[in-house]
């Protein structure tokens, strides 16, 4: 994916298991590595697990570390980066589908 | 509600927020405590984050502990709880909605 580095996603529970409305996925993000600066018409709903880092949410940036939780609402520029020594690790959720029907990436 | 003993739920990411699919919550089972058997026609998606217990699915119960996910399909019975010393949370999200619209109770 594009504007993507040092960024594994480990999909926990999914369209493939069943899942009926959402999906789990975990992210570990590497030191200076980042997730995409984009937007998308769903939701993320986030648990930073462990690590710390950044996130930018409608062009500000803001601090993130383990405990905190996040919802990105649809429509909303938003990324992730990794400005600590250690992996950052969050789950980060997401509808399986939207505009009425289509699989959301990474569902 | 009938059948919980030593149980608190904290709504993370819900209805009240915005949420527009799913609903984050967090449990805390106090050691002896347990969720109620019980089942209902929306899934779970569970993430235990500390402690350990046990888990009832569809009538058998199996060991649960940190790091562990789970799927709970609609209309499985299911039950929680801590068989151990230490008090057992872990994230358990619902959809906002059940049943072509109503409310999810505690979403």
């Amino acid at each position: 994916m594009d504007g993507v580095s040092g960024v594994r996603m480990r999909l926990l529970v999914g369209r493939r298991d069943g899942a009926p409305t959402f999906s789990m996925r975990q992210f570990t993000v590497e030191p200076g590595g980042h997730t995409p600066d984009h937007e998308h018409n769903y939701e993320h709903e986030v648990v930073v697990l462990r690590g710390g880092g950044e996130v930018m949410y409608d062009g500000v940036w803001h601090a993130m570390e383990a405990g905190e939780v996040m919802l990105i609402e649809p429509n909303v520029r938003h990324q992730f980066r990794n400005t600590g020594a250690e992996p950052l690790e969050f789950l980060c959720l997401v509808p399986v589908t939207h505009d009425c029907g289509k699989p959301t990436p990474g569902s």
